[in-house]
């Protein structure tokens, strides 16, 4: 079976958005063992948009298009694929009647373009839309005309915006795909999350002990990000779980070290849920990554109980006033140090009564550096029941990358503690 | 000219990862008047690989692919476009040497596997890496064999990790690019940021006074966001400048209430900005949205002279402590509320002496409804020299889009104030 995506929308040509369509497609039908073969973006533009969807007609089983449904005049999906299959656009009164509700509901007067989005190609399918007004359509072509051998494709066309097209892709998609296209035969992804291992050095590691299971068909895949590796296994067939977790042990059993995860675990969830299970509290004193690790452990769903609090204290005198950092420390040593990155910990460990306080100090740059202490000097302390740990890195990334590379390396330091 | 951009690793197909590169390469080159027509990514599979490039290659005047270069065993778009085009991979010792040096540099040992980076086909030229081992190679194939009518290709590959194609494109292909292919007519891209008006109404706001612009051939593109609607304007040819000044004009006479930026200036880098140029000082009070305020204001190179102080404070208790919010006032109205939020917003105003202070109060979700006040109820409190002003919304979004859509409005409520 083959799958093929297409994203339009001339924002994407022009680089003003991520596609974070193409990921959260390609990983919810992955997770469910259906593999996109390829994605294609192309611009708003009729002749691109056409000829990308004859494309993926003339060859997939399966072909997806995000965005062009809603009602402006650079939404014209819904018009040009209708006339590229030759159906008419018929009106459905009761895709305008949920319109008119959404705008009601929202005490907004209903907005003259709107209309078109109650337009429907004959013989397609309305995939409702909870969130927004542009409905989905599918059409199961069978035969596809555009296929030399007349074999179907399932075209389903999805709107734009990330908060209408996700619950649409599971309450209305996927129940109509495993009745489309059942799955034959097991497929098992498992991810490890690791860090502190660069990617080549870690294939190097697993060389040996996973040749065998790749010798029997496994793929092995590596991904590297800042600050970390992902170490990938997919496998098919019978024996796909079997293989799978063969291949987690002898990882495992050789990198334990440095693994920290599975699958899409972030650093920020295994530490809050790790925290939570054994009842530990966290805070967080932040000067150079200013809120960027309480940012991402707050992402996390009940981190409120393990979140005692944090503080941003990017200025000398929040670091005294809050933290309770002695002057004569700033003065002597600058705010880049570590016996103030020791202090923070420590002060904003006292000051929250949290088992473990994490606390950064260092220059992110682009300016700030100082003789001795280069862009990306960061010092990273954790205070916990046992005293203060202090380690100074070197990060010399651009502002954004040190930021998550110094939060990679705090919440690793804290949980490597708190095991 | 057509441009197509060819993105390869099986994490990308798996939803692993987010095809940043998609984002930064079309941006950067569409800032420079070269827009890419066609993106398109596909798993390490060789097959697809192969049939990916040579489509390209067959139909466009520059082809850019990502990712494979490196030393794993899914790293294959070196050896597979060679042998693709029928060109045998010569060992390079100036690249060997220079991996060995970043290498050194670190007091690392040189992998075994980093020497196929050293491997280049025939005819190529490379492409330094200053932030990584893999070069970049690009091919100018004249006659290209692959197009019917012999048209030359500039193929382009580039190596996968950011921060080592980033640095690449602008240092050594954006030179050689504009050798290539010299640019031949104006070409303007104008993006108006607007906040707090739906993307039809907009669009029916600015119908009548953009319709003289639109039909001289400017493009009109509307983009919706989380909280936010982009206003894009494109024009080519001499009256390019004339169109898109008079189109930005038109458009504020009209909508100038909701434009908080250009192009692709974010709210906090007009807060920073703003703020900054009227030596005004900020402090933030973060409940429901756990420092993603801080960290959004302190991505901002510069915050350090606006930003005096920030707490994250989750629990009651910090609200107390750190903010002096009486614990009659949560007992009475619980913490999400009016009172409190104030409380918060004044609190955090006078601890840090800030010009402004914002506070924020609410449920993030998924858990902690309670009567009354569903999931996504938040109070954003704005305290400032005149007084204090707290406004409640309803953003019931995930809890990511919930922390995103808050820290706009808070940030929206904090600038409309100080202007």
């Amino acid at each position: 079976m083959t799958i093929e995506l297409i994203n339009t929308g001339s924002e994407l040509m022009l680089g003003r958005v991520l596609n974070s369509h193409q990921q959260w497609i390609c990983r919810t039908l992955a997770d469910r063992g259906y593999i996109v073969d390829r994605q294609v973006a192309i611009s708003d533009d009729s002749t691109a948009l056409v000829a990308a969807v004859r494309e993926g007609l003339s060859r997939a089983d399966w072909v997806i298009t995000t965005g062009g449904l809603g009602p402006t005049c650079d939404d014209r999906t819904r018009e040009l694929v209708a006339a590229m299959l030759g159906r008419r656009l018929e009106h459905h009164p009761e895709v305008e009647a949920q319109i008119r509700s959404y705008f009601e509901g929202r005490n907004r007067p209903v907005p003259v373009r709107t209309k078109v989005e109650a337009m429907v190609p004959e013989g397609a399918e309305v995939l409702v839309n909870r969130h927004g007004t542009a409905p989905g359509l599918a059409l199961w072509l069978d035969p596809n005309p555009l296929r030399p051998d007349g074999r179907p494709t399932w075209l389903v066309m999805l709107p734009g915006p990330p908060r209408e097209l996700r619950p649409m892709v599971l309450d209305e998609v996927l129940p109509r795909l495993t009745k489309r296209f059942p799955r034959t035969e097991e497929f098992v992804c498992r991810t490890l999350k690791t860090t502190g291992l660069g990617e080549s050095y870690m294939e190097e590691l697993l060389d040996e002990p996973l040749k065998e299971l790749v010798a029997m068909g496994m793929d092995l895949g590596f991904c590297a990000r800042v600050g970390e590796v992902d170490v990938r296994f997919v496998a098919r067939g019978e024996l796909a779980h079997a293989i799978v977790a063969e291949a987690e042990r002898r990882t495992r059993a050789v990198a334990s070290a440095h693994i920290f995860g599975v699958d899409d675990e972030s650093l920020e969830t295994v530490l809050v849920n790790e925290f939570t299970a054994r009842g530990l509290k966290l805070a967080l004193a932040e000067s150079c990554t200013g809120g960027h690790i309480a940012n991402r452990v707050t992402n996390v769903p009940g981190a409120s109980a393990v979140l005692v609090a944090g503080w941003v204290t990017y200025a000398n005198e929040a670091k005294q006033k809050f933290l309770g950092v002695p002057e004569a420390l700033l003065k002597e040593h600058g705010a880049v140090s570590e016996p103030v990155a020791r202090a923070m910990a420590e002060g904003a460990r006292t000051a929250s009564g949290a088992d473990y306080a994490v606390a950064v100090t260092g220059i992110a740059g682009p300016g700030g550096a100082v003789p001795g202490k280069p862009v990306g000097t960061v010092f990273i302390a954790v205070a916990g029941p046992d005293g203060v740990e202090v380690k100074q890195q070197l990060n010399a990334f651009d502002r954004e990358t040190f930021k998550y590379i110094t939060a990679q390396q705090a919440m690793a330091a804290v949980l490597r503690r708190a095991r």
